[in-house]
């Protein structure tokens, strides 16, 4: 388990090493959901999104010796880079996995903060076996994407900034993949503002947590079809899980159409770039899935990496908003 | 003229009113530029764009009657919203004349912030007759987009802010159109940091600014052909030149081309949407136009108006940047 404490310690670590990303209000979100919001835009964090906290808290954490020997990670997305660079920045080698047919862009920007990547076949070959195997062979240490206590509490950062700065808030709203963020956020919520309500956002077609809470138990569903690929889970996290079942009030579930809607929001009224699967909590707020108190909510935006050409055929031709 | 009071007494008036807006940094910009380099994010103002702090500036120092009988504005762009936007804020009636061809998005934007909106023939009537017509019958306000000293003072409100965060600057790099920007901005590098070099940029197609400061006098060219909107001015302001004569280091160009590839930087990179005539300081900068120094650089985004099909027109299948 994570506690308070944990997160506090991370937030030393990674103080003058990961920005303290700004906490963006707009009277127009507002006016739309009869409540105050907080948007906490981790999609300017370094590397483009809340990963790259977790990530580093785990490598700093390494001894000199594993620091020297590197790290690995599997990974196409986001926590991919966050592992590269924050190796980098702590002088330690660093290998990433990924599937051969990856987006040249993705392959491009993890190679651009410095890591050997090596391609495996999805179709064909066991990442997680892989990966274990390629730890295993030069003596790397595997960086988990979410289910591991140092990972969390980094990730717990962003909740622990936003209650700092917002004092105290009704409601936080976080979007769900392997469920780091949800548990590191949570945490630091409930024990900075016991009375916050704690809601996780999951597409629809991807409500592995969903159903999980529900039946008390991890539940495994087939991987999701959506366009937030970074919620593309098919379960939840051991540790994640054991975490969040006590910390959630309610698991929402959002549409693509409604992610795309929350995306083209995000560009109009906020000036600011948001992929999909960061913008999953906004379009839950955006679609009245809240309980509207009138109260203050703090949503995370978890991150901004998307390519030009898909974030304009997922936003364009949409009907207007707001 | 306007000094440093004037611009401290329009801060005041702004405070809880317009948007502290955040100093953005990128290490991928420092490398790339050799420099360190601010981005005073106007893009997150209010209604888009600093051009509200200008007019609300303006429109909160009428007296009690004037504001009664209300402001008008010409303008199809940045200057409307911010005239709507303060006139409704101050409980002002407002008119906004416009090309009846202004796109529609625009029309609806400023209607949205509460204004009425009277349409014109652009290839048949004459604006600024027009109207100081409306203004004279109804007995409005006319509040101009930038030759005017209490606008100049609210825009000087971008430059004082930066700098109180910055502490010190090599360099200002301000985006030109009328000039109000430059003139209240660079008034404020003036007196708070004397050694800061400032510089204007313009498109390459409309390099009016910069034609009249070498000539020491105001020269007209032709409207401009240029994607940057909002600098499509033939001449500078009376005021405005009057001021920047002394306060400009030089004057840099850009093309097109190089602002539509620091619209493709800032959203690859910073996850910010700029419009054309914002990211214009932002391209000038890439495409190395500033003296190199290894210096601090203050770089104003002015604006983030543009539509998601004309954004994602300008941005889509450029070749890759940085």
């Amino acid at each position: 388990m994570v506690g308070l404490r944990d997160i506090r310690e991370a937030s030393r670590r990674l103080a003058g090493k990961a920005h303290r990303t700004p906490v963006v209000t707009s009277r127009t979100l507002d006016e739309l959901t009869g409540q105050s919001i907080f948007l906490k835009a981790e999609n300017l964090q370094r590397t483009g999104s809340f990963k790259y906290r977790g990530a580093y808290n785990r490598i700093v954490s390494l001894s000199a010796a594993e620091r020297s020997a590197g790290v690995s990670a599997y990974s196409s997305g986001n926590h991919a880079q966050a592992v590269a660079l924050a190796a980098r920045e702590l002088g330690c080698p660093c290998v990433i996995l990924m599937p051969s047919d990856a987006p040249m862009s993705k392959l491009e920007a993890t190679r651009g903060y410095g890591a050997d990547i090596v391609t495996y076949d999805r179709h064909a070959e066991d990442r997680e076996e892989l990966g274990r195997r390629l730890a295993g062979d030069r003596g790397m240490v595997l960086v988990p994407p979410f289910d591991d206590p140092l990972v969390i509490a980094g990730q717990g950062t962003v909740g622990l900034e936003l209650l700092e700065e917002c004092g105290s808030l009704d409601a936080l709203v976080v979007p769900v993949g392997g469920g780091g963020l949800l548990a590191g956020s949570g945490t630091a919520a409930r024990f900075m503002c016991p009375s916050t309500r704690i809601f996780g956002v999951e597409p629809e077609s991807g409500d592995d947590t969903k159903r999980s809470w529900e039946k008390g138990e991890i539940v495994a569903i087939p991987v999701p079809a959506t366009i937030a690929d970074g919620l593309q889970l098919s379960r939840p996290g051991k540790l994640t899980f054991s975490m969040n079942r006590h910390l959630l009030r309610d698991v929402l579930l959002v549409s693509d159409m409604e992610i795309r809607q929350a995306m083209k929001f995000l560009f109009e009224r906020l000036k600011m770039v948001v992929e999909p699967s960061g913008a999953a909590a906004v379009a839950a707020v955006l679609s009245q899935k809240i309980p509207s108190t009138g109260g203050r909510v703090g949503v995370i935006v978890s991150g901004g990496n998307v390519d030009v050409e898909r974030f304009c055929s997922l936003i364009a031709n949409l009907p207007p908003t707001g």
